[in-house]
This record gives structure tokens, C-alpha cells and sequence, in this order.
């Protein structure tokens, strides 16, 4: 006897998968134990609507299934829905609700209708269709103090009085902090833009087509997250003229620069706050009552109290919603964005985009649609389709807000899948249900990384394993998204959280292992199309602990096996498993696999072009 | 009535004046109210004699007076003597005790025998007679990290690992440290050999003839009193050759040089202890069993509790009696003296000579015998002549010992004075109770000082005011003794307690007014040769404010007045006091104040060659 089902991630039950535009048609199938005496409602809400919640009718199809099909017709946005399964018999009516069960793919019943979770499909307005260079760039984040000093003499350019210089490049990263534990001193290495400059043929070396970079902005520390002034770059790092520079040298050679745009606060001693009085006795919000930046910031009590990011009073909070900062940073003319946007740059990455209001990503995004070929990534470390910051819910991936967003959730699905900490389908379902919640563009335009300037280093992580650390590489570029290599990775940098994960690169003792490796799959990414834009399809067997991620078109295939056993074993078909069913999926598994194929210990890379 | 009354200060009671060397004729005389059914008996102990106490009694002298006469025959060493005044009436006895008050000077009437307070006379083996240059020299305390850096770009020699520099050289200086706030890292500005050589020229328009220089040994820390190399000068203040040539340069421009000497304990890093392997895994005290520095150290625990330096860790204290570490550092042949003494270093200043031994200190002096016009000179921040430490009388007065000490009371007497903060009499008295107590030429040979690397900047001590820096040098300048400018006063530095007290000298911002007045008191002592040799004589007058110092021979005098109050006075001899009375002393006065001498508000500076 079957118990009722449904399950959004195989064809027999939902087409087609994941989020859809709106407009699309999408049908929706559920199982029934039995058909007589039995209605099947399905009950739809469209968040934001006016409407309310939709009962629909799902009509009788086969001999155990109801059946539903509706075009999206409310507009974009998150449409929640669940099933009321009502069965009359001798009289009375039994109700059963059917849901969403925490995960994703098969549901729940649930025994009352205040209880059931409901499924969410994503509906978007637009594909977000990212430029060419993104979608096939492999990119590589500096952190920019500790990447490479270009000076010859190894000089700091403008040292920033009352900081400190690293003695020896060498040198372990450390905070300097007062009696209360807050920063007292900011510490520099002095990486620089001549020095990034410099490293190009080593960049072109390893392959990488595109850099991220932290802030670059005239700033305190050496983050630079603390912006004093967004139309300067930071006089550590070098001057506009070596700005302009590194870029003409990057384009020419292929490699284009994102930057780190941070718009939600400023820093306590910038020109805009200037609570010390760096620039000027009696100029900036702190010090100038009728300054023209007083209304960015909300004054608890003038000048002394004033809202903060998490409260951390270097970091004056902007007021997001005041026309007169979004015409700075975003406006037609002379704004933060046009300045930088025309002289080359080739995209953002907003931090903290949470913090941002939904209007003001949207307006930086209209900014950016005036030119060609930009991209607009963001900082958002949970679901973006569904995240709610402030009691809001975000409209990050509906289209004309952010492009994509970094995949933070990545690394940790890997660690997990290394580490064996997590069994291997609960890993894969959570792979599964963000490619389902996520629009496909928008999913394949996330920056993946297995590590930032915000976690530990990977290799830490991995407990110093080379091989380990291949095998994260082969799954970070094996996935859908744009691979993204933390600045050292590929050199044997290790260290724990900040400031540990902020090494000055090792110039002079690069582990040339582990850099062939990671020159290994940025060349399999290159030379492979399919990795950049095929079909994503994970599996794994729990008993044989094998884990494998195939992607796959039309014309051609790879795959990528992980045999996290301690023996070779065999991959065939009929012991691997996947959450998601779609009929090209298995089909392409099949074909590959109709011979056994023998996993050896480690890791498996095969690949086909038809 | 007169009563019972003594006072070694006054020529009437005591003569010579002060200490004696042993063989020499002291005279006695004690005041009495009445001669008749009197007994007077001086008592004397001769420290460390066998002999105990001695009696002998005084004889009358003239209508109220008894007097005394001995020659110091029981050798050098400290006398302490009193009276016992017994007087005899009507068949029976009183007896009163009278000795030292506490202060100097004048004594006090004890009623037993054994709460009474004798007076030392200091009596010493022979007279340290420096060598000429060091008697006649302008001395100018160079912390070599915060003076100068000779290289052209300001680079710094071979910053050591997991240091910091400071970003420019006006940063405040600031003690890195962790949460146990122990220090987690050095700070260095990197000021360096090549910087003092540079700086000659500007050394030389000052006036200076003499460096002293904070330690210069290989270190780890910015102020080098962690030795961890005796052989070799750190890295970061150059190499040998960098030492060679800056000693070469300083001779040719008749600058001499001392160093510090810091043999009471090393650093933990050392080559001797090495406690982190940083010379080598199995090398050192801590580090092999069988070291050959092993003796040299006191350990509780091996490796890990030892006995060090006040506790402090950092620093492991130095078995001081250890024949091969005596050896090591000033035996014949080899030794550390011998290195750099014969190098051309003109002598020595020795760090914490409280915890060296005085065998020790004359094993460095003997080395030091052995070459020509060298000095030695301690750290002793009390009265030397009668210092106890660990339970022990120090010798550094008596011969063949220390040659002189750092004037550290000083600076306190002229700070007191400036700032008005204890009475003129008491700083006098006090002033005239270390010319009592030392032997006349260690006295001449103390090295004087308004400040150093331990104690707050002078000007800051002073409110900021040039006027009263101008008058504290004055003093300085004025008193026997060698004076020692520390580096950056003469050129407005500022700042509390140590690191305040230690920031980078400010080539460019030099104060002008204060460089002129430094150099104008330099010029002084160079001109008037009363400065260097000349009679001290302190004198008073706590009503009008008035506090003077006269320098005399037969041929010349200097005087000196500050008037503290608000308005000019007339300085005339009437009027003023001193707590001590030679017939020299106000001869010379009432010559000079013969016609009432206008003494304008602040100082008054007035000279003659007969």
C-alpha cells in the first residue's frame, strides 16, 4: 500500500525542477493511497500577495496520483504550498496535510493544518544572465595588505602613523589590542597594487582569469572595511595611477578585478564621520552639525551615540534609505560606483548585503546595467532565496538585485563530505535543495569558495592533507558556480581564524604539490565546458562511502567520484543513489557507468565528449 | 644657654669636610652647656671590624667645646659614630646621646643608647681619579632603536622575526602585549649605528663629548637588556663593521663612548639559556643537561623554573660567582670586556649593579685597569656609599670598585625644586649629605642626570615649560659631576613613564629655543672650568624664594640663582643660608653679593675670573 508522496525533486512529481520564471507552467504530481472517496486540495500562498492563500483541486490522473498544473501567474516572488488530502468514508472525513520535512525532497504528513511547513518555489521575474568572462572565469581572492610588496626594497608605500609593519614577511599575523581587548594599533605587511601587478604571470601561471579583491579603499585598518574615503584608494596600497595600472596589466592579460563594496558603514575616522578629526577640526558628521553627511548616520545622542555595525563603533552605520548617500554611491554622475565602475573595474561584491536595503541593491545594480559586461555578487552566508534579514524578506535572486551571491554554504557541505562528519545523503540533499531554491542562472552564478578571509584556512581544516585538499578543489570545481581560490591556498597556507587565515603569501616557499594541483583543475575547468555549464547531478552510496558529482550535457560528461574508503571499490549503477531524479540524470550515470568502473581509493576523474 | 650640638657640616665641628681617606686626620668638636662635671665620650664603630666599638674621650677645648682627634687607622670602610655626654651632679649622673637626625647636618638628642641614630663618616682606600676626558665631558644617552636610522630609504636592518615596526617615526611608542599582558611582540623603530654615525655632526653643534649607550648587544628586545649574544652587536643596529666605524668617527670627532653593561642576567632566547631552540634544538642551559652554560643559572626545576631577574622570565639571572661566567665576561683573555673594551669603548656603565656582587664589579674594574683612561660607572639609585642590598654593605664607593654613579637623586631634588614641591632647605640638606657621604672625587664623578630611559620625560615633569627645562639644566650643569643629556630632551620630546619616554628623536621637528638653551649651558661647562672642578656650595633663602649654587676656585667662580617667587629681589649674603658652613664657601659669596645683586624672576647666571 502506498502512503501519500511527494517529492519536488523527481520528474514523476514535480515539472519542471527547482524555481521557475513567471509565467512558467508547472505541474505537480502527488500519490495517494487510494483514489475513491478522496479529495486532494492543494493550497497555495503567494508571499506578498494581497489574495491570500489559493485552494486548488488537484484532479485524479493515475491510479494513485492527483494531479495539478498552473501557470505562475502571481507574479515573482516565494509561492508556498502543501497538500490536504481529505478522505470520506462511512460518514466522516479523515484531513491529512502533507509538507515540506526540513530538508527538501520527500515531505511529511502532518496531523493538523497550523503545523505543515510548506514547500517554497522560487518564481523570478528574470534569468539573471551573468556575463561570458564571469561564467567561465576562475577566480582568486586577495586579501590585498598580504599578497605580494612591489616595491623593490620591499618599502611600505605611506605607512599610516601610529600603525605597525611586520618585520619579516614571514611573520605571524597578530592583533594588537589594548587592556579592554579593542584594536589599538592596526598591522600592516604592505602588500600593494604593484606588487599584485608583479604576480601576473604567476596568476596566468595557475590559470586564474578574474580576481576578487578585499577592499581597496582609502581606510584605518588593514581589511580596509572600514572605508574613510570611497573616491581614494588606500595610499598603502599605492596611488590611483598604480590602481589604473594593475588593471590595464590584469585586462591584458585576461584577468578581470571584482571589488568589495562597502556601502553599509563607514569608518569612525573617515571623511564623512571624522569623529577624531582626521580630516579637519570641524568637518564630518561628528563634528559638524550642519555637515552635509549628519543625516547618513542616526545619532542616539550628538555626536558621542550613534548606530553601528553590530554595534562596533569603528564602523558608523550608514542610513541606506538616505537619497543623498544613494546618490553618492550610486547616482548617474560622480558617484562611488561610476567612478571606479568606468575606469575598468569589472564587478562588485557587496559586503554584508544583508544590511543593505533591497532598494539600494537594486539601484547599484540599475548603476551597473549601464555599462557592459559587469557583475554583482553578494555576501550572503545563508539561502538567499529565502533569507530574512530585519524582519524582511529578501529579494536578492528574483532579478535586477544581485547576479549571485558567494557560495559560503560550499564549504562546509565539503568539509563535512572530507571529514566525514555528515552522513553523505544529508550533504547531498542540502546541495539539491539550494540548486532547487535557487533560479538556475542565479545558482550557477555563485562564487564558490572553500574558503575566505573569514574562515579558517582550508588546509587547517583538512588537518594539513594534500590529498584532502585536492579533493576539495576537485568538488569546489566540480560544482555548478565559479570557483573562487583563497589567495595561498594553492601554496600551503595555513592558519585558523582571523587573523591566522591572513598570511603574507609565501613567495619563496610555495608547496609546488599542492600549487600543480590547483593548476590541474583550473585547467580541467578551462578545458572542460561542461564543467562550467552543464547539468549538476550528485550521488552517493552511504555503505560503499562514495561520494560523486557527474555534469554532464548533451555531447559530453565528467564525472567525479570520491571513494572514501578504505578500499577500491566498484562504481555501478544499482548501488548509487541520488535524491534528485531526473530522467538525463540516470541516463548519463548509466551510460558511464555500464561497465563497472573501479573506484580507486581517493579520488575518480573520467570524462567523454560524445 | 647653648645646648649639646654637632654638625659635621659646619667647619667649626668637623674637619675635613665629608670622607677621608683612610690615614687621614679627622677633628671633632662637640658643643656642650656646661663644661664643669662633664664627661664627653665618642663612640665609633669601624664596620666589619673585629674590634667592635670603641670609646675615647673628647677633651675640653675651649669654654664650651670638647674636641677629638684620630687618624682613620682601622682601615676603609664605613665609621658610624655618636656622643654620650654624661653629666654629673649632685651624686648622680645624666646622660644624653646625640647623633644623626635623619637628614644631615645638625644631629639630635637621643635618651638611650639604643634608639640612637649614629653618623657615618665614609673612609675610603684611595681616590678614584677618572680620566681626564670623562671629568671634563658633556655626555648625551642614546637608546640606540630611537635615535637615528643611517640608511638612505630609512630601511631596517634585519628586522627580527615576529617584531613590529612602527609605520612612521612619529608614532607614540606602545608595548605590544597579550591578554596575560605580557609583552607578545617588540616594537622597533629600527635607529641604528649608521643613524648615530650620521648624527655626528649634530652631536657636535650641541656641544657633546661623550655618548653613554643603551645595550647594543644582540637582543631580542628593543631596549637590549636581554643579552642573547655578548659578541656580537644586533643585527638591527648594523654589523660589527657598522660598531667599528661609528666608535672610529666618534674618536675623530672627540666623542667618547660607554656602554651599558648588563651582566646580571640574560635573555631566555640567549645562546647561554635558549629556552626556545632558537640557537639550536639541543644547545644551551635550557636545552642540554651538559651545557657548558649550565652552571651559570639557577634552576629550582630544570629546565622550566629557574630563578630570574625580579621574576621576570624573560630574563634568567646569572650566578654572579661562577668562576667560568666571571671568566666569560671579564677574564684577561677573550672575555666580553676585553672584546669590546679593546675595540675602543671608553667604559662602562653597569646595569643593576645592586645584583651584581663586588667581587664581581672589581673583576670588571681590574679588567678595565688594564687599559688606558677608562671609566666604570654604576647603576645605583640610592646613596652608594652606604647602599645595603641582599643584606649586604656594597663596596662601589671605597676603590677599586664602581668610579662613580648615576646621579639618579638629581633629578628628583631639581624636579622638587622647580616645582616648588619641598622646602629649600630640606633639598639642600639632602644635596649636601651625598657631597658628605661620598668620597670627593666619586662624587665629582657621578654621572648626572635629568631624566633616562626609565624615568619621565623632563619637560613633561615640568608642564611643558621651556623656561623651567632651561632652569632644571642650569641645576644640572651647575652641580659637580658629569652632566648627561638624554637623548630628544634638547629637542622637546615628551612623555610619561617608559615606552612614552622612548620615542623616535625629531630630526624635524627639532625645538629651537630649547636645542639654544641646552647648547648654551653645554658652552658653559666647556668655558668655565669652575664647572668641572670648582667647590660646590649650595646656598638658600626659603622667604624670598631664592635658591642658588656657587662653583668656585681661588682663581673663579660661577654662580647660579633662581628666584622662584614673582618678583626680582635683591640677592645679598644676609639674607641667605646654607645648611653647611666652610669659611671658603662664604667668603666667595659675600665677595660676589659684596653690593646688593638685582636677582630678576627666574634665573641668574653670573661669572668671574680674577
Amino acid at each position: 500500500m502506498t502512503h501519500i508522496y511527494f517529492n519536488p525533486w523527481l520528474e514523476r512529481y514535480k515539472q519542471p525542477f527547482g524555481a521557475v520564471q513567471e509565467g512558467t507552467m508547472v505541474k505537480i504530481w502527488l500519490s495517494v493511497p487510494e483514489q475513491q472517496n478522496t479529495k486532494v486540495q492543494l493550497i497555495v500562498r503567494k508571499e506578498g500577495s494581497s489574495v491570500g492563500q489559493k485552494i486548488f483541486m488537484m484532479e485524479p490522473a493515475s491510479e494513485d496520483r492527483f494531479h495539478f498544473q498552473s501557470i505562475m501567474d502571481q507574479g515573482w516572488g516565494l509561492y508556498f504550498y502543501y497538500f490536504k488530502v481529505i478522505h470520506e468514508s462511512e460518514g466522516y472525513e479523515t484531513i491529512q496535510y502533507y509538507g515540506f520535512n526540513g530538508q527538501g525532497g520527500e515531505g511529511k504528513i502532518y496531523g493538523s493544518e497550523r503545523e505543515v511547513v510548506p514547500y517554497q518555489l522560487t518564481c523570478y521575474q528574470k534569468p539573471e544572465i551573468a556575463p561570458k568572462w564571469y561564467r567561465n572565469a576562475v577566480f582568486y581572492q586577495i586579501f590585498p595588505d598580504r599578497f605580494a610588496n612591489g616595491n623593490p626594497d620591499k618599502r611600505i608605500n605611506q605607512p599610516k602613523k601610529n600603525s605597525f609593519i611586520y618585520a619579516t614577511e614571514g611573520d605571524e599575523p597578530f592583533y594588537i589590542k589594548d587592556q579592554n581587548g579593542e584594536i589599538a594599533r592596526w598591522d600592516f605587511f604592505g602588500g600593494n597594487f604593484k606588487g599584485i601587478e608583479e604576480k601576473i604571470p604567476y596568476l596566468q601561471e595557475l590559470g586564474i582569469t578574474a580576481l576578487y579583491l578585499n577592499p581597496i579603499f582609502e581606510a584605518s585598518s588593514n581589511h580596509r572595511y572600514d572605508t574613510n574615503d570611497y573616491f581614494m584608494v588606500d595610499s598603502v596600497l599605492g596611488t590611483e595611477e598604480d590602481f589604473r595600472s594593475l588593471i590595464a596589466a590584469l585586462h591584458t592579460a585576461g584577468i578581470a578585478v571584482v571589488l568589495d563594496g562597502v556601502f553599509s558603514h563607514v569608518g569612525k575616522n573617515s571623511r564623512y564621520f571624522n569623529i577624531s578629526g582626521f580630516y579637519g577640526e570641524d568637518t564630518g558628521a561628528a563634528r559638524d552639525p550642519q555637515s552635509e553627511y549628519r543625516d547618513w548616520f542616526t545619532f542616539n545622542h550628538y555626536p558621542d551615540d550613534y548606530k553601528s555595525w553590530w554595534g562596533v563603533a569603528d564602523l558608523p552605520e550608514v542610513r541606506k534609505e538616505n537619497p543623498s548617500y544613494q546618490e553618492f554611491i550610486y547616482g548617474d554622475l560622480d558617484s562611488v560606483l561610476s567612478k571606479w565602475t568606468s575606469m575598468g573595474v569589472d564587478g562588485w561584491r557587496l559586503d554584508v548585503a544583508d544590511e543593505l536595503t533591497d532598494d539600494f541593491i537594486a539601484g547599484i545594480r540599475k548603476n551597473l546595467l549601464s555599462y557592459q559586461e559587469k557583475i554583482l555578487i553578494g555576501e550572503v552566508w545563508e539561502d538567499a532565496s529565502n533569507k530574512i534579514a530585519y524582519d524582511t524578506r529578501r529579494k536578492y535572486v528574483f532579478g535586477d538585485h544581485l547576479q549571485g551571491v558567494m557560495n559560503y554554504p560550499l564549504r562546509q557541505q565539503i568539509l563535512d563530505l572530507l571529514n566525514q562528519s555528515r552522513s553523505l545523503q544529508d550533504i547531498c540533499e542540502e546541495m539539491i535543495r539550494y540548486q532547487e531554491n535557487y533560479p538556475a542562472d542565479f545558482y550557477y552564478n555563485q562564487l564558490n569558495n572553500i574558503g575566505t578571509h573569514d574562515t579558517e584556512r582550508i588546509l587547517t581544516m583538512l588537518d594539513g592533507s594534500l590529498e584532502a585538499l585536492d579533493q576539495a578543489w576537485g568538488l569546489m570545481f566540480m560544482m555548478p558556480g565559479i570557483p573562487c581560490v583563497y589567495y595561498g591556498d594553492e601554496a600551503g597556507l595555513t592558519g585558523g581564524k582571523d587573523p591566522d587565515n591572513r598570511k603574507f603569501f609565501p613567495l619563496r616557499s610555495i608547496d609546488q604539490r599542492l600549487f600543480k594541483n590547483c593548476q590541474k583543475w583550473i585547467e580541467r575547468r578551462k578545458k572542460y565546458n561542461v564543467l562550467k555549464h552543464g547539468h549538476f547531478f550528485p550521488f552517493y552510496s552511504q555503505t560503499q562511502q562514495i561520494f560523486g558529482i557527474i555534469r554532464y550535457t548533451e555531447e559530453a560528461y565528467v564525472i567525479y567520484a570520491l571513494n572514501l574508503s578504505d578500499q577500491e571499490q566498484c562504481l555501478n549503477v544499482g548501488e548509487l543513489s541520488s535524491p534528485r531524479a531526473y530522467k538525463g540524470d540516470y541516463d548519463v550515470l548509466e551510460r558511464i557507468l555500464d561497465d563497472e568502473v573501479l573506484a580507486p581509493k581517493g579520488s575518480l576523474f573520467m570524462s567523454e565528449s560524445n
